[in-house]
């Protein structure tokens, strides 16, 4: 942990020449066509009868700005070191998704938003032929989406060995039962395959109990409950949802990497998921405070611009201030998976994720108190930039999670380090100047 | 400000021996008639088709318990050495009031809800007999619903001298054109008069430039534009609405307490308005603080009990001690109240209106997060909950505003005591001890 | 817990009519004689050579103002209940308290500081004839000081079941070794004994191993071995200092209460002790809000006076509204233990012990802050200010400690309580509200 | 302020290969030398009889630490791009000084500690040559010290333009009255030269009135008042002295850079002398959070660990985290130092000025709270480090006044941005999704 001891690369943080002018394409993308876009395509929603379904006018909004991102060469950025030849490094990557974080459609235009992410990176790394044939391909080319199945209503979910899902090996097939809640993306119609973390093996040892199996949304016994809601909103049509397996059959090669491999699956796909949380993080926050100080400057009371009232100013600076910190940090982290890989970064990972979308709520809160009453209309999308960023401190493990790994790697490291014990040990040592 | 100068019976914040068989009937009422109706209400709501109307069954529920309550003397709490003699000390109705926080639909049910209380001590301590025959009765009956539309979407409302809608006196009517929005409880059928915050004497002195004037809803001219959301809410039906005034007519005589008196009349309502809120504003955390025990108490993880990870223990402890906090302190505001009066009391309601949303808000949160994705979810009421504390945060003045009011009255009691300033003279004089 | 459980005279919080001329009188006598000898002292202070000595005048000093407080009748409050007739009740002691809180003279010459209260409200409870003539009558008169030796350095104290101070019985006499460190006032010449907690009985049940032991400061084997040191101060004469204890025999009619009951006087002493501490640490917050205002109002930079630039005011509200809630937590833990006595009490002074020096740290913290590079100087009162606050959130049991007893007793009172749990049960039942 | 617009190399922080084997160098030094030394230094200091003296053999070992120093080519780090050929890019030097952050002799040894080094940057930069010659050499050798005189007592000096002591010219001699105060290092023997900062031109516009000039201590009229305490520490024999000017005559060609540059000059020494003080913050933090790990897992109660009691284990990696943001912060600030110019990079030397000591003093404080009444003794550096860091929030600007400089450069840089400005327009519109 002490970046003395690790290599000087790491704190280049800079990104590489080539990405630049992507970067550029992207801004100019979300910018130009993204943001307007953006209002026609809510404008639309807003006249669907059933929400789980996709108003006329609003796919093809979505599809002109893929075919658009597409031919820019602005697609499936996120995969790094792919077999496809396609992605960047998460370094440069990450330049990118910061401005990715200031429009809700934006990801999604560059095949570039989750589950889909994590699941074409497992698909990428550890599918077979087949299974990429059938899923990989379709999601890479953005025609489906697809969902991750983990969390479960009934037991405490943080802690991925209380998942009690079961799959069951019956002549060649999977047979499922269980439920699982808040699997993002599968309200979509446009979904198609999930990846369901089941228990497939209770008697192996601890952590090869679990497996990840591939089931198509259709599949008979496949219930949709209905949505799970985040402080009262359905996120329809993408959805949060409540699923019930009964008696759920897939065929046997149907397993991902096979039985008992779902934590390792875990650590795979978990780092990049959650860095590019991180990085939407950050630049929602970046919005939120321009929003702060637009607001700020645009309003007068008591004789003063609402900006130069009380404490607004270094609210400000701290917002600032905060997120250059964060940025940096999710630079960092990236950059330790592009230097490291996924396992060794994942205390950066776990840093970042216990950090950022904390502070960008306290930013987006500020902003909040800052407009008013307007901060908690429809009239600004502040309450959907905070009730997203405060999900985020719940979704792929609780910030309580995150911080019980950076601590126990942060403990082994002290008790690994001779240097680190023995300084401390001379420092600290009782009665050393015990005088007259 | 400094405790050791006011008459010591301020701080007897004991409830009266006469409040106490009420407080027990409360608390029944609540918890064996408003928990399990409101679970039928809450349904039923689901069905409606038009969300600012209530669905067949919902008024009747209402009804019964209003009723109910009435029949038991539970009703009108909340109006102090009233003509009509119903009402409480404000420090008995706060013990009430805490136990209304615990579910949404029991002030109204003792016809205690906001922003009704408000518009009735305005109407009650300043209206005419025929404004008071007209309006007052009904609403001491449970009857029909009140508005009070104060704030506007153009300027910052904090600073009451920004309001902008005007009144003209024109042949014995008064000619409204403006716009406000945020105005609570509009949505509701049952809605019939609003009280209006108006600019009618825009060359009087600054304070004296406002007045308030009654409009039923149905006059011409009213226009509701739409709900104003929160968190993308609209709080049907009783909503926030945001409301157009165009040429509305309204006699000479529906003016409350006569021209320019708006800012007086302000100062009589905001009172007992903002302590109402912070008295609900503890049973909600007080519910918050059960609901994240119980949910620790329930699940497992890493091979204990949620309750014993982390700092979850410390969490409940400090949860504890600020309810206790806020507690005391919103009885002593009331009890100020009782005691000195709306007006001395202005700096102990200030006190609190900053203190204990703020503080709600952050124990709702925290009993979120230890819920996992549930506590965010429609399965538990905290999401509503928190986004309940956090509008309270703006409504009424933001709480930058009350700090400020409690600044400036700290600073000019600082001025205003020689002893405060002699004292600190003598001890903080530069040059003192400079020793050899 | 739940106040609406609890006698409705917990919450008469006022001073009793009685005890109003007696703050009155002790107002003025911290205004009048301590605030002006106070400096006399200190410079006296400064020629001193041996440090844990008092300069010629010093004792004079002190002597004058102890025998004009007597005179006064300002003697002793702390003691509420005794035989001896002395004493106020906790609560009007309180009042008191807060005013000891600005002067570091005060609380010695009304014969109210720590560690004698602790020590004399023990004596008076459970000592014996002869123990209360040997020591409690001089302590009752100022003549001589006591310590009170708990802590040791060599085991984490803040669990009293690690204490490992031995004493043994032999021929009659307690043989005690050990070392224990942080005894606060055993540098003062004048303290001339100490009760001593030490492990009696290894064998027994766990919390009946340790008692309590008077031992004469001039036992031989008694070695006070150096002053620890608080952020680097030796806080001489008083001190708190390092003892060790080597074959140091005491005769056996020394124990106080008998042999195995070190934890019941434990529990006897630490509720006034700490409460006391909590009072005190009031006043000084009020000392801090009191200079941060003057300093404000003192200085200009950038234009505006120090006070009206970004969030001072805030921070003024802010710390007004932290005292005020202190206070009155304060208050109502010094009532509880009026009326419930010091064990069912002991949950609310636990509370705050948690919450009181912290918020006081807070404070004093954001006045030196205000004060600029003044602030942290011997030209005021306020870096010792902090450091004896930081202090108490170590001493008689760290923040930690308390907390988990607050948090133990919430738990407990959750699980005792069917109401609260059958409420809760109710409202956060899952899929209650799944809906189509 | 917008990272996308900047040099993409800013955010290249590795260290360069060349500072590599240097950085090993002095981690050895201070762990192989300067840590044992230091015991030494400390327990010879306590037999001095003069604070503001050296005890025999102090200087000696000093001396053979910094004759070590040299000699392994450690020596005046700190001085980038000098005619002199000496120093390294701030980016290398920042890596290099967080390790100097972990012993109080370090930095000294190395000659790099303030505030010569701050003076010697001037000298270098603005000196004519027989300055240099005189001062400038000997401080770059180590031979003499100095002090840099700009806060006065009786002002607001963090609002430069306050400075009220006056130099006038008489007869080719400036002629100098006033008070200064906190004049660090002033009160070793060594000390020979002050820089100090004066109003020579009242009449000119604001930000050319003031001046700074070269004094040497032992001019007459030069008087050291005592020295300024820091929660009671002289700091002696560095000292953060009290000197009156009364008087002071110097030959006019001892001022800087010519009359009226006093405000440009601060702006060139303010870079540096911050950005260090904060790289030695981290490794101060860095020692705390080792101390922190040591003492929780050295102890136990309550049957486990400290360390894995309560939020102990998310404090420790609450700290790991901000430490890192906080050393990547500085390394990016000292790399835009190195890129952008001392000017350009001064918003980002306010961001961690504002930063990292705050947050060093919040983790130092943990690690007081962990470690029981000891981490308030002499027995750990802790309090030391504390009051340091402390200190710092006040030294070379408070956090306000950083604060207020990262605030008005975000406003003008969101003024000035096109882009931002009209993507918040948009975005935050009302009235855009006023629906049905």
């Amino acid at each position: 942990m002490n970046s003395a001891e690790l290599p000087a690369e790491l704190n280049n943080l800079a990104m590489s020449e080539a990405a630049r002018p992507l970067l550029d394409k992207v801004i100019a993308h979300v910018r130009d066509f993204c943001d307007p876009a953006y209002e026609e395509y809510e404008r639309l929603g807003q006249t669907r009868t059933d929400r789980f379904s996709y108003a006329p006018g609003q796919l093809e909004i979505l599809g002109d700005l893929k075919a658009r991102a597409k031919k820019e060469g602005l697609w499936n950025f996120f995969l790094p070191n792919a077999d496809t030849g396609e992605g960047l490094s998460n370094l440069d990557y990450a330049y990118i998704a910061f401005e990715l974080g200031k429009n809700p459609l934006a990801s999604e235009t560059l095949n570039c938003s989750a589950p889909d992410t994590g699941n074409m990176e497992v698909l990428e790394r550890v599918g077979t032929q087949e299974q990429k044939e059938r899923w990989l391909k379709p999601l890479l080319n953005g025609e489906i989406r697809s969902a991750f199945a983990m969390t479960e209503p009934d037991v405490a979910s943080s802690d991925a060995r209380n998942i009690s899902t079961t799959a069951v090996l019956e002549s060649g097939e999977w047979v499922i039962n269980g439920e699982k809640y808040y699997i993002s993306g599968a309200g979509d119609p446009r979904c198609k395959i999930m990846i369901v973390m089941v228990k497939t093996s209770p008697e192996a040892e601890t952590f090869r109990q679990q497996s990840q199996i591939l089931v198509p949304i259709d599949t008979p016994g496949v219930e949709i409950v209905g949505p799970m809601h985040v402080f009262g909103q359905d996120h329809a049509p993408h959805g949060h949802m409540h699923i019930r397996f009964t008696n759920v059959r897939v065929p046997e090669e149907n397993i991902l990497w096979g039985e008992g491999r779902g934590f390792e699956i875990s650590q795979l796909r978990l780092g990049p998921g959650r860095i590019h949380h991180c990085m939407r993080s950050i630049g929602s926050a970046e919005k939120a405070l321009d929003m702060m100080i637009a607001r700020g400057l645009s309003r007068e009371a008591f004789g003063r611009k609402i900006i130069d009232l009380g404490k607004n100013m270094e609210t400000i600076s701290r917002a600032r201030i905060e997120i250059e910190a964060c940025r940096l940090m999710v630079l960092k982290a990236a950059r330790a998976m592009d230097v490291l890989g996924n396992k060794e970064a994942r205390v950066w990972v776990s840093m970042i994720k216990a950090m950022v979308p904390e502070k960008a709520c306290k930013i987006i809160d500020e902003a909040m108190q800052m407009h008013g009453a307007t901060g908690l209309s429809q009239w600004t999308d502040l309450p959907d930039m905070y009730m997203k960023q405060r999900t985020i401190r719940l979704a792929d493990g609780p910030d309580e999670v995150h911080h019980a790994v950076v601590a126990r790697a942060e403990r082994k490291a002290f008790e690994a380090s001779n240097t680190r014990r023995q300084i401390v040990a001379k420092r600290s040592q009782n009665h050393v100047f015990e005088g007259p």
